[in-house]
């Protein structure tokens, strides 16, 4: 039951792939691996125990869809998968395999590491934006264009001006979601959070499974989940400022202006019943995506208020939220580096609305506020 | 590249299938098809071409994953849909398919004609739960309990009553998701919505379609979509009124209360580190479907200003939103229909704690106000 | 200290005096007073009582600072009224006073009271604004123009088919609001919502405030709330389609394109730089509204799961919430009946456009679509 | 026209103070007076000019109500205000007041002046919740108690690791606060963000009118507002953990649960019912306060995408949004630090709970992960 018709257009296959089945249950093995190493280096568990946890956990398969059906029955993923994951070990493995864990350890651990990747992925593009903006922006430094606020012709702007504020916007997004997806941490507290079970040596097992997973060492954090919203927030500005962009480019590219356009790519952004349209469909991306994460980063943020030791709702609610801001950042940001890099700017149809504002071409410190942001943007 | 465990665990089988590539490839190709067929019956095209389209409709197949690249790429799925369609036509029906129409009236009738089948499906599980709770809410309907302000003790309620809030808030919910469902309109305007190039025969071809798909006729609504927006917000009151109830039914359930407890069933709320735990994963379901709805409604309102003859971002944003609400609201209705059927209620807690409470047991008017609701759950 | 500069730019007066402190007291008060009525007219208290504190509920005045303060220690505002209530009462009216009512009965009623006032108001220009409307799309609506889709130029449409357009949005809007605030409920159900206390004259009783007050009669609701979030929504589609109508006409103002634009007022819409702009402020109201609203509606929503007998901080965050959807209506209606009652159409510019499209002059079926809205604008 | 009613119960007056009028209309001229006294400085005016401008916003006084209407017809408050500013000075100081500047430079200015202000009282009253639970996470890091996940019984923790979570959750919040509130920039870009006729000046005159005013200096962001978002995503962060404290001691304080309860005060928590209740109203204040914050964060992300170079509706939609969030964080963590200062914790219930769960003491390394988290609470 294939689902590509209700997610592509707005995702990138390399996105989906972050969170399709066979990465949880990659990342979900891995964590289980990394765990028996640990606990075999300190001592909790032998050391042919681990390497037979480690092997199972290498060879082992699962089918995404019976794991489903009884992770939905069970409430966790965890339980199912562990469950065969035992059944592939056999003599003390049995019992050692997940030793100390609890669902949410596998779950939050696997949340990370998809978040560290998806965080790369998202700000790999991010940059592409960024790049071709900056060019642009120092091109048209001290291009007079008319600038417009509140959709009425105001004073005139340098054109670049415009692009380097959408540049700015972006790498100053970008920064706050590198800020955060440096903090991606393990869990590993146990069926409470005490790392009971783990002889002591909890603070230590932990630090080498993050180490192992890369991902930063940490206290557990069951019902503490700040750092998981003030990432999806800083996904969320991120596709507010590339929004921004688009917002600006379909503008420009109204039939009336014309001072910009989506380059012309085949088969992209035409219309089943008009031939001669070439649609901003990079935009409409952007713009889509503006519009729906909002809501997302409110669901995240409504499930903070966790009960106790492990929430019953709102910690739920945050997985599939944060999938969808990355999901949707993604088509985003690649949208909109395709936009950017082929960018179409007519300087004619500029100077031709300007000239018809009547009102100058007093770009003031235009060029001067261009370098400035293009002085951060390489700082 | 399958997504069984992003999505499972919160929504039904069936639900995933009305929204699946398979369901929007037939109901897009229905609508082909009874284009042809009205646009026949008007005189517009011929019958034999008429057939031929039905036909192609009928017989065609279309690999989802490729189709969902193209679509990606054009903005839409219509384009290399229809041109797909033209592929396996000849003569006049290449030009005659789909003639009329634009990308916009596929994609939003397909829409609702998913939101009708989802509808129903909501439907039907929110009239399981609400038989489920009326008849117990009329068995305990004089049952003396604690009743609980602020998380407080506060006066006697009988155990009833509160169940009969419950039964109430989904039946007002099911009227207003019913009185909406109703509301599922056929989309037909063309490229900009005048019904140019249907002969003048536009609004009797519209009825037609619409018959044929069992929606209803209506003019063209292209940009204008509060209809959409008071289905979704109808979904989510429904979605928080199953959560409401589970809200209750996980504090009642409280070890140190202990007034009920989802039913007991094998395999369903275990718990990979304590086998002695039985947790409530129905109203986890439901709680984090509760946390989940608001912002998707939020997506959908916040898309409502779309530009001129069709949105830019607004449009496109409220398709998977509004799929997301129908998922979270089966999988929400489904969890709570079998918490509902199975509930355990413990009598003897119930007295324990109301007499711990030392304010007597006068209920007051508990029992007329049960019978009052219930009376307008049977009329 | 007051509050007109963060409020005032987005709502009107007349909806700020609907939940300013004197319309709270009066309507607490007024609640108390028929209250009193009521149970004298049931025999549960005589009926010299009830003419004291009917009395002493329209003599008596409160500083809203001073109760306010000692409202938000007490957690409620019926705590501090109705002490001074008895304050101000002698004898057996003393305990009379408030008796078999709580804190969410009075609470829940005044916003109701409430409720039911600013919808009628908001109905009211929502009827201004769609009166407007159907003037200028019977005026315009054979005049051809160019449609735009995906702010694209795309093929003709009648000028008064997009006015018809906004016009059926904000009817259908109007629709779904009428029907919600219809259900205005009275609130009465005691400490736990069983109505102990009341001699079993309970239903009897709140049945005569109900009419007193001019609410519905019903059972009591405390924490079953659908009805307040179906209010909220529909006041949300409302706002959601004058900014539809909003967003299309500071598109249609842009000098580029000139087709329309908000009418000259002495004061209105200026720049603090440039004397030249005419800004549109009308839609700046109602797009800001428009932005603000959705966050709203998903506030209400995830309040729904609301805690046994009554919510802690679910039910508290719904009536701010509530009061800023009407306050932003009111200001959005308000803003659009103005722009829509004096709206410039520069059929010059119309098809100015128009022809520099290329794409002809056949808008197809639109009049009959605007005769078909028309009608249903009747009906 | 007051409105202490509608917003008392849920913040403070101190953080109410800097979103009134007066805090306006003192910052606004704050700004012109550091506008003019930059530009003397920089040699744009005469600094007789400016010691004229500077003395009449000293001594200037305006009706808040009167400036409001005006405002709310201009569509900005800067007009009315500078046009009063002029009346009250002569010469060439009419036209040198407010040269350069335009009416988002004062708007955004004045919301920067009231975020920086805003902040640091909410990070006062954090810092009072953190260090009230600091003492007492340490005093219980040993005492063992049940842990509860998904609202049921699990494993043994400590009493204070439970209180510790709370601890580093606010601490973290608040640290994204102070690092956001450490960029509140001036915004000084003129008409269309150029700065032009500031005599090529601009960055040094914005340079002093930043220091003047205790804000960052930079260049102008008018559409440009990810820094916004992410302030205000920071608040609600920090809004939401102390809505997760609010949660756990809701339920810690059930009757039958018994394990913590907040301070009694006089007036504070009764019931206007029941004589004996006992309410947990800072935590309502808290989780109300948690439920309104994610709307208001998904408004502000909504209007990112603003247009070229001022937005029309996004721009508007924020200030109020940013304001009620500061609302609503003074009133959560003022309630939060007066239950965190005087929360009563009963350890023989803790012990009687432990007991009947009959799952031992073990509490794992709960009191080292306690001493991990005091000691970053005091890095």
């Amino acid at each position: 039951m294939s689902d590509f018709l209700r997610t592509r257009p707005w995702t990138t296959p390399a996105m989906h792939a972050v969170f399709a089945d066979a990465a949880v249950i990659g990342h979900a093995l891995a964590f289980e691996a990394a765990l028996a190493r640990a606990e075999a280096a300190e001592g909790v568990i032998s050391t042919v125990v681990a390497a037979q946890i480690v092997e199972a956990c290498r060879t082992m398969s699962a089918d995404p869809a019976a794991l489903a059906e009884e992770a939905a029955l069970a409430g966790t993923l965890a339980i199912p998968l562990v469950a065969r994951l035992r059944d592939a070990l056999s003599g003390d493995a049995v019992t050692a395999a997940h030793r100390g864990a609890t669902s949410q350890d596998v779950a939050d651990t696997v949340l990370m590491m998809q978040a560290r990747t998806a965080s790369a992925l998202v700000l790999t593009d991010l940059d592409r934006v960024s790049i071709a903006l900056a060019e642009l922006a120092e091109c048209h430094a001290a291009r007079p264009a008319i600038g417009r606020t509140l959709l009425q012709d105001a004073l005139p702007v340098s054109f670049g001006l415009r692009i380097a504020h959408w540049m700015t916007g972006v790498d100053e997004a970008a920064q706050r979601v590198r800020h955060e997806a440096a903090r991606c941490q393990v869990q590993l507290g146990g069926a409470a959070g005490t790392r009971a079970g783990l002889a002591d040596r909890g603070a230590a097992i932990a630090a080498r499974v993050a180490a192992d997973l890369g991902l930063v060492a940490a206290e557990p954090w069951q019902a503490r989940r700040g750092h998981v919203a003030a990432l999806a927030s800083a996904i969320a500005i991120a596709i507010g400022m590339l929004g921004k962009m688009a917002r600006d480019i379909s503008l420009l590219a109204q039939n009336a202006v014309g001072e910009a356009r989506e380059p012309a790519i085949a088969g992209r952004g035409g219309s089943s019943a008009m031939a001669h349209k070439r649609n901003p469909t990079g935009c409409q991306v952007a713009l889509s995506a503006a519009i729906r994460a909002p809501g997302l980063v409110s669901t995240i943020l409504s499930g903070l208020p966790q009960e106790e030791e492990r929430g019953l709702g709102g910690w739920q609610a945050e997985g599939p939220a944060l999938a969808d801001l990355f999901l949707l950042a993604a088509g985003s940001a690649d949208a909109m580096a395709i936009v950017a890099e082929g960018l179409e700017i007519d300087t004619v149809a500029i100077q031709r609305n300007l000239a018809a504002a009547k009102i100058g071409t007093d770009i003031g410190e235009s060029a001067a506020i261009v370098a400035a942001l293009l002085a951060r943007h390489e700082g």
